[in-house]
């Protein structure tokens, strides 16, 4: 028998027989970071039921020193729920119970293995809104979301996944369940331990449920294109909308490349000199929409070239489908594409725009950048053939181009998507050396033997 | 020369003999829980006027294993700010530099020192807001305000102080300045230490600088007052405002008691069977808000036996002003109160509420609650006399009993007041062993001597 046989072996034991499996299958290794082809392995596979199972689990790797690499709906763009240690890889999908939906009181709890998309039809279909909208929402997990503090285009005006939870179920090294927060919508009794978990990264605890909290959802929502010449005027268009006194629900971007590589599908014609596109929605009540609406449009038009306000339902759909589509759009260019995601802060969102697309002109590798303006959020991304070994070298190295181009902009190397195993020696750039060392002893005291998702984050 | 004048020399070597005096003056010893007669003592009162005067003071402190007080405007609800074990008490009131005001960005950068009311009237002037509105707010500092992640009314729509901030300069053990976040909207780059810094009452770390969000100012802001004949009729009005699809800015309570203590300075003439107010706010623009106050208005109008909805801008001022004066007014029925700042889930507000009412009952002390009903914050009042130490000792025992009905209903012992030194006993009972244990780790990890705030919060 070998050792990842034993391994198994004993998990059996744990979570019975249907649900350890050999960790073979490259799809269930890799996230959405494959082009990158990440060293993954691991010895077995679980899928713990409840969260008395992870906790089993955990206290088996802990007990025998084996690497455990929580593992969400495999979105992730960052690595951070790819095994590269071998051990165990967990999944949560098993745990997607609805422990309460109570829409009277703006909040509902659930399992971590459900999706994001699920966790937002319920609160729609009960008048209400759970905001953070991530792009792979139907795959990707709520867990995982909170793990990696989830944004979307909505975050402008909601914020990201953090700010929507109010309570986390967590396991914690060497295998206890605890709760973190709960229902309420203010305590101040301890630490605030439940941020500190957010955007962990499943380096400090697996989380197994989540309170989040809901808000009612707008009575309408309605979008404004616009399109610009150039960066400088689209840009400038952005900071008059911050300017208009009005908070938009999303200010969203797409440089030349962007839109070059999703132009075919765009539901409305451009004129062939556009070079830049601002998509900036309102919502809230239908009067006060009308008015916001119109005061946005009013800023963006400055310098536009085009403007496209649709009002009908399917038309607004259409264009929110297509801007969901861009990412995919961008790596069919070339069949892969490396995409990194930077923040800056508002006022240097011009010079990082251009500066990712000076970085492609010198590497001589297509690149561009599209987005959430309004949080100065760019996702940088460079096409490659996936088949070939040299483009892909060119990408990385157009990808750490961009983390430095971030830093040297006074921003982080990471908006959304989390630092997972790729970002990890950039991190170290950007923090303070004593800053990184705290963090590494807090992840100390929390996992002494340093098994939870290892190589990650920190 | 005692041991006092020995630290209060060596500090003159660091922040001048201008800035370091004895701690003798009671009100510089105690914050707004005065009438609980702490125990407070210190030996050196110290006025650094940089972060890196604060620095050398805890090195100082650390080298010499001397307690470390931090202290804001003095306004605490919890001893947090009263050095209980002598050593040096170190006020942030000079550090009150406007770093960065930076409208067009929706942001500003300023020292911890600054009042809040200073920090939103820089806000206002820009036709932006600083939502969290706390009671002290002209006395209160925007540093303690974060240590304490303070609340207020409006907290219902806009959140805690924390949501507000995107970065922090604090100064850690044993004594460097360091810089969490910043001016970025997103970042996900590390642990999110700056979360665990708001909110942890100087246990961690001194904040001695704070970059703020900003949001643009609502054109219009409608309150409507609401009065029942008792605690069912108006919760169950509050109910159908959250089913309203609204959300509204505010949603304040006064039970029969706040009310009584109030009702002579309340701008409007009540029904004489009124035992219960509701205060609601409707923000945004113009259009909105007028119909969001109707649509709250039409939800708190079944079961009312009054409605007052001011629209001209000297009345809307005149109830808010009425409603900011409350805490003070209960407390002159009989000269002294003991007010505790409980949290409950949403659900168990009416029996919290009357819970309060029943519990001065039985010890025969008048009892009241008021507060933030729409986040289930309950601030329950005990008025006695403050010559009476007997009536202090009653109302200690009203105040320990509000704290066990708290936990019997779910909630927590702090919704926005913070834990200090009076509610730690509460707090252990509150949160699991195995997390207050994960609490001391961390803040060991952090203060490894314990010499920062000691004997509080945790």
């Amino acid at each position: 028998m070998s050792a990842a046989e034993a391994i198994r072996a004993e998990l059996v034991g744990l979570v019975g027989l249907a649900h350890v499996a050999p960790a073979d299958d490259m799809r269930l290794l890799q996230d959405a970071t494959e082009a990158r082809r990440l060293p993954a392995r691991a010895d077995a596979w679980v899928r713990p039921g409840t969260p008395q199972e992870v906790a089993a689990v955990m206290a088996w790797c802990y007990e025998n020193e084996v690497p455990l690499t929580p593992r969400g709906g495999g979105t992730g763009l960052a690595g951070g729920a790819v095994p590269l240690e071998g051990g165990v890889l967990l999944s949560l999908d098993r745990l997607t119970s609805v422990f309460a939906l109570e829409p009277q009181w703006w909040r509902m709890h659930v399992g971590a293995g459900l999706s994001t998309a699920h966790v937002r039809r319920l609160a729609s279909e009960n008048g209400l809104l759970f905001p953070p909208d991530p792009g792979a929402m139907e795959q990707s997990q709520i867990g995982g979301n909170v793990a990696t503090n989830a944004g979307g285009p909505h975050a402008f005006k909601y914020g990201v996944t953090g700010r929507w939870v109010s309570g986390l179920e967590v396991v914690l090294p060497p295998g206890r369940v605890v709760t973190l927060g709960g229902p309420l919508r203010k305590d101040v009794a301890g630490l605030d331990l439940t941020s500190l978990m957010v955007g962990s990264e499943g380096t400090l605890g697996i989380v197994t449920a989540v309170w989040l909290r809901l808000t009612p959802a707008p009575a309408a929502r309605l979008p404004v294109a616009a399109a610009y010449r150039d960066v400088a005027a689209g840009v400038a268009a952005i900071e008059s909308v911050l300017a208009s006194g009005v908070v938009p629900a999303a200010i969203e971007f797409l440089d030349a490349g962007a839109l070059a590589a999703a132009r075919d599908v765009l539901p409305l014609a451009l004129p062939r000199e556009v070079g830049f596109l601002v998509l900036a929605e309102c919502d809230g009540d239908a009067s006060a929409v009308e008015f916001e609406r119109g005061e946005v449009t009013e800023a963006l038009a400055a310098g536009a070239v085009a403007l496209h306000s649709p009002s009908d339902r399917e038309s607004i759909a259409e264009l929110w489908r297509w801007r969901a589509g861009i990412s995919a759009a961008v790596a069919a260019q070339r069949g892969g594409k490396l995409s990194e995601d930077i923040a800056v802060p508002l006022e240097r969102l011009r010079e990082a725009i251009e500066g990712v697309v000076e970085i492609g002109e010198r590497l001589g590798i297509p690149s561009c950048s599209f987005g959430h303006a309004g949080d100065g959020n760019l996702h940088a991304a460079f096409a490659f053939d996936p088949g070939s070994e040299v483009e892909l070298r060119v990408a990385r190295e157009g990808a750490h181009a961009v983390f430095a181009l971030a830093l040297e902009l006074g921003g982080s190397v990471s908006g959304e998507h989390g630092v997972g195993s790729l970002k990890r020696d950039f991190v170290s750039r950007q923090l303070d050396p004593s800053l990184l060392e705290l963090q590494r002893n807090i992840k100390r005291t929390i996992d002494p033997k340093g098994l939870l998702n290892p190589g990650k984050k920190l």
